[in-house]
């Protein structure tokens, strides 16, 4: 696939794999609709203000059916959008030729190498002469990664005539990311800088990528305002948990079609994403081991019956399934993978592709891959003849898989995102926002689940003013101390 | 696709759908392999003497990885086999094609018409001029159908000249089964008598065909001896009740990415397949309604924390998942669908596509389909614009939408069936079986657990002599009087 | 206490342990009967034609709560009854007081010698010169065993002059049973052949006491008709299973008061009895090991997600809970109680306490019984210093621990115990029931769930004409084959 | 029971139900110290330190065989110890009598009146001339309440010479407060405020009293630094969530009996109490309603299959089981009682007796309370002679039915108090810590956790150097962001 830009009849830009898929994207749109009552909401509250009237907005975000409702929220505010994934393997590429034809730029299709993923990413935040967009939506921070890195190269351009030198690291993944870089500053000495001047503000969606800004914070790098959607409560404790107690097991099924009743499961990790992960196994039948180095999240696992041990040889050579869900790397290593059962599955749902050792595995000597579907992969070690198989060559398998998490956990998130979004644009001039990581406030929170209710058919309980005094907790929230962990 | 036999370069003949997919199917064959551990020990206990050389096998049951498994189990005993599916919609293409190329006379596509459909049965049983199999596995009993209403006709058009006529009978499916046999008869008018004399026995897999086999027998109808595979413990027990758990999440995840966790499920019918579907949906999240005929199966509901109800009003209009599993008709019928949620989700995983009134939807005045995906659509009446969303065509969604029962559980079912027919055959001239319909024995149905213990990791306790004495039962077995319930 | 019979104000027989217990006692029933509707309804249905009008019945059952309002449902129906418990420590004290009070002839109270027992069980089945009961309620087969062993020591005494040798059995219990006889004999010869004579018939509860009955209709010995009770649907599928779940916490807590999440359990055995006890330890948050010696039952645990291992020495050193629950005996040696943990709990809730070697136990060189409260002991080995803790002293722990099992999951057994009875009656002289084992025909097992489905607010499907003629069930059924397993 | 000081030989006051079953407590209490690791592991720590020689603390905490272990751990390292009970029902006599012949001085028995509960806590809080307890260990606030009153009402004494009117609130249990402030005030006007010069802290258990707490901060009216013991996750996530799913069971059982398999049970709140009492209500088999406030742990219950609905007519007509677990008060007032099925159970697990409209029930005219036992007392309304039933008085059915909970979890929440007393103390002349109310550092919270895995047989995981400063987190820990969920 060449790496042109191609335009639609009104001239917006795209890239994609097959826009005649659009139509069967439009159909699954809708019914994704009837499933995302807070982004439906959303539309209807906000929509008639067009609050985003004048507002570009940039994605960088898993281009799925869920992420294309999102898009069209925003672009039902008022946004401009261009959007590309976050991912190689999650984009579905009718949802993306739907928004390509209907709704905003994307740059985005499934099986992207990292060269085409990152050229990906900077066509979406390329807004063309007058700079990049007014607000990020990010999840994982690439986009945001790009900026910052971007801004520093060109700083050091500017003090020392110096070019990024992509030769400079070993991780092939920051070598393109110099690259583009290097090209830029050949084209425009200031391109990043621009971009950080015109932006208002990100929103970012997952744990790897709030960490990171708070890490960029503490370090005073941070270079626009940015909230943490991650750790509104709708977010983390609902698409971390229950999108993942979902999209496990149907990563696992599509890929594999595996019986996971009367299996051993090894899940690396016990945050939200492992609670989701344990929590399907077990109820499918399997028997569950954790892996953690938290002792509290250890002795949480213990009080639901599953044992808690370290990935000793006696465990890897005797469980079927392995799930990383740390956000840490190095987590499963080809040593590992090398004592494991023939066909042990190994796969992971929780960060980048490193929290397997996939470089050791695929350099192993004499090991052979064996491919049985796209994103199923046996490989097959020389001495043993025994096999692996590894869901998503190490990256999300409920992306690569599967279809990622279901509208409705996703309805959550998004709705997160939207009020986000609104608020960085709403308080672009007041000063609110400092170049800080910021959280929702919990009553936005508290809506965003409120706005799922119904859908459901459930009733809330109103306070009394006798019981609300009686507590102390308005009548009308927040309920919740900012400290309260659900 | 015209209806015309292809032949492989040996000279088997074939109709699959692509044979290009032949090495795919044989990667995931051999994977399942692993997984199924009953019938690999059939292999290497049984496959030295070739106990089926000589013997030819017609198998009318779905065309999957797992059967492709069963299917060169038969072989590797020394069998010739022939083989369609069960179902238009069960097909797995690239288990056809590995078997077609590799292994057995193949006739079976994802998504045949009916007309397709028992062209391919027909042809299944077709061993050329020396008359028909000599077993036959079956699922549904369709096979064992074609053979009985054959020689019904046959005699009938001894008797009285009379070909079967068509336009007799309502059902669409049977007209063309009656049309089969006229052609038949009109070729060789002792077609299916032919069969019949050579037929030393059938083994059935499901709780419908049996029932049919029960009702021949009882009618003294049944024209040779059946084995039912369906009431062995490791069938019935862990097929319907373990398959179904897993495999109803997967076909709903796969046609509709719905989340199920916060919605209400309707399973129609508590018996092993509801059980398996009811857990599945109330560990997933849902809130389940379970509807049933019987007091005892509605008891173990209640006990289970399940709402036992009828279909009435309030239940079909607050429902978003609707489950059918009970071997019987007209259970959800249009007038019911008429008043469903907007996106309800209507499927059967029981029986025949009669569960849900397909005909009745078919021909609602105005209703629009609207085809999602193969096997998803979403059917829109047209007086309240609201949708729901029928999968499978109303035929068994895991089959349709997903790839049906995993290995594991397949293999014990499976080795039933092995040993059904290895039965069968060895007794072919001991008089052992009469027209009637047998059990497996319990010491067998035992072994077919045993030989999947291993593979799980499971030791079993052994009894002392003194124990042994104390209980009066023997130390290897059978463990439990004939009519134990497990 | 001496074992003196008392009289109540009205000339009726009684031997409880306190009889200003009645009025709690009546309040408790008054309760149960709420919970037991299928009692009730027996008592609407039947009670005004006094079926049992004339009929004496004795009872050998827990004398607990709920056999306290079965032995006012027969009554209700014109019964007379005289009742004893089948275990030492069942006896609810205050349930046998407000039954003496009213109702019927009452001997038991928690916490019997097996000298006592025995008197009690003796007392309950004397009638006085008239000869014996006409009818048993038998619950374990001991006033079953008692009278087939006397009416052999008869026979042997009428032939040989001989009285049984209390001296020629090791079995303590025994002793007893033929010391009780002896001095039978030296009163009247022809004491148990009176009571042969008149017994219309028992109607058997549990799986130890059928399987005795059972072997006795094999070996041609049994004297009168029985009717397995056990066998029916809504008793062992439904008492065995949820009733355990229930009472097998319940009788932990309340002995031990320990925390079950976090622990590992080890369950004896997984029939139902197990299977309600490990699905109860598991949703504890208890991580279960199940012990098995039939492979279907094993596969049955896997497929749950438990471990199947043996009682070696890596799971005794690790286990914290150990249960019994297998209906035969040594299961749990003393070598296996020396090497557990410190304070690991030993507990059955499966038959005798010899499925745990209680006398290897008592009788360990050394070993040191500390008496936390009654039915908790600690036993502390003199090697170690190490001790574990046994319940109710290897016997029913759920009885003797906790109260048993609720009212309303024995409201399904006793329906069937007073179906049973009413049909032993009112057959005794049609000649109906032979010297055999019976189980009530289903019809009446689904009858009794019917009744039990009402206070649950569930409601039935009824089927139509037309669905009914479709799979040949009769629309008031019998709707499942006899064979089926639910 | 007359309320006079007794004294044991050694001279140290007490007052208990009796004292003979001080050996029965001490049997439990060695039981309980096994499950205590956390517990026994301080005393390892920081006994041969004696840190807290010379510091007199004062504990108003429910007086179980957990807090038994708890106090003898205050005791093993150096303090003094005077105890009374948090709750009239809450004390296991046994445990108290233990406590007091061999540790502390202990004011509590099972059963207490209102009027002598507030006596107990008088008597803990009187150390004698030398003023009052250099600690507090509160549960519920009682303590820190009757302080704080006392002190506002010496100083309005001071300043006007009004001593408090009882008769000015009409509330009971505040009257009696106010009795014993102003009797207080006869005879040293300044008895509170040398109490609170002395007191060095209090650290707190509950979320009630934690409230009050954050309530006086906010006022300034806090008058000694305070830690929120409850708060740590440690305790509230574990004794609230996994104790409450174990007590709530056990008390309804020892209470009732009732079956809770087939039921509807109600849980007004979601919180952590609530999570856990769903849970265990859920697993044995009922059917789950939850009313709710609070969107998020609406949405939260609706994810785990559960109905989040208000307590209107129909649901409280249609349940079988409420469990109040709010924290609030007026939850299920008279008029929901009056509705009810007949034996409908009501309960509360939460907070007060005013979480259940107790004082609308006496009062209604012509209700009759019939006891069943000691804390189950059947209420009777007049007009439908329907009843409902009324465990441990609308108090704490958990600690007044059952024995609260058990040892394992109780130690996680008792070691956090360990901790917080130490960590006041040995701060006590640093000023680290104001007259405001902390919660304990994350490292100390994951150090309990830590304590309580080795019992449990879990391993944990170990960061390399790599891992550890790839994610930014210490090997050693702590592991989580400040305002982590858990």
């Amino acid at each position: 696939m060449a790496l042109i830009v191609e335009k639609t009849s009104s001239g917006r830009e795209y890239k994609v794999k097959d826009m005649s898929q659009a139509d069967f994207g439009r159909l699954e749109l809708e019914l994704a609709e009837v499933e995302m009552p807070g982004l439906m909401a959303c539309r209807t509250e906000f929509g008639p203000a067009q609050p985003f009237k004048g507002a570009r907005i940039t994605g960088s975000l898993h281009m799925t059916i869920q992420t294309a409702v999102l898009i069209e929220t925003l672009t039902a505010l008022g946004a401009e959008v261009r959007w590309c994934s976050c991912n190689i393997f999650s984009t579905q590429d009718h949802a993306a030729a739907a928004i390509a034809r209907d709704s905003a730029a994307v740059f985005a299709w499934k099986g992207e190498t990292l060269q085409e993923y990152w050229w990906c990413t900077e066509r979406a935040l390329d807004w063309g002469p007058g700079g990049g967009p007014d607000l990020i939506v990010d999840d994982g921070g690439d986009a945001t990664l790009l900026i910052h890195e971007g801004v520093k190269a060109e700083e050091i351009f500017e003090k020392t005539g110096q070019v990024p030198d992509p030769t400079s690291t070993d991780n092939p993944e920051f070598q393109i990311v110099l690259s583009i870089i290097k090209e830029g500053l050949q084209v425009d000495p200031k391109k990043y800088h621009k971009m950080k001047e015109r932006l208002v503000g990100v929103s970012e969606e997952t744990t790897t990528g709030v960490k990171r800004l708070y890490q960029m914070q503490e370090s005073g790098a941070l270079l626009f305002p940015a909230i943490n959607v991650n750790d509104s409560v709708t977010k983390s404790k609902f698409d971390n948990l229950y999108g993942c107690r979902h999209s496990l097991p149907d990563g696992l099924m599509r890929a594999t079609d595996v019986m996971i009743a009367g299996k051993v499961a090894v899940i690396c990790g016990y945050g939200d994403v492992g609670k989701g992960c344990a929590a399907a196994m077990k109820t499918a039948g399997a028997r569950v081991i954790v892996t953690e180095i938290d002792p509290i999240c250890a002795l949480q696992a213990m009080m639901e019956g599953l044992q808690v041990l370290t990935l000793e040889d006696d465990v890897v050579s005797e469980a079927d399934i392995f799930v990383t869900t740390t956000g840490n790397k190095d987590i499963i290593m080809v040593d590992h993978m090398r004592k494991m059962k023939n066909n042990a599955i190994v796969c992971n749902i929780g960060h980048f592709d490193n929290e397997i050792d996939m470089q050791g595995l695929e350099t192993f000597p004499g090991v052979k891959r064996i491919t049985i579907k796209p994103q199923t992969d046996r490989w097959v070690f020389p001495d043993t003849k025994s096999g692996i198989i590894v869901l998503a060559e190490g990256r999300l398998m409920n992306l690569g898989c599967a279809t990622g998490h279901p509208s409705f956990v996703m309805s959550c998130s998004f709705t997160n995102q939207v009020i986000a979004q609104l608020e960085l644009w709403n308080e672009k001039s007041s000063g609110k926002y400092e170049k800080k990581v910021y959280v929702l406030p919990k009553h936005l929170d508290e809506k965003v689940a409120a706005l799922h209710l119904g859908k459901l058919g459930a009733k809330l309980t109103k306070l009394t003013k006798d019981q609300s005094d009686y507590v102390s907790i308005p009548i009308e929230g927040p309920y919740k101390p900012a400290h309260y962990r659900y």
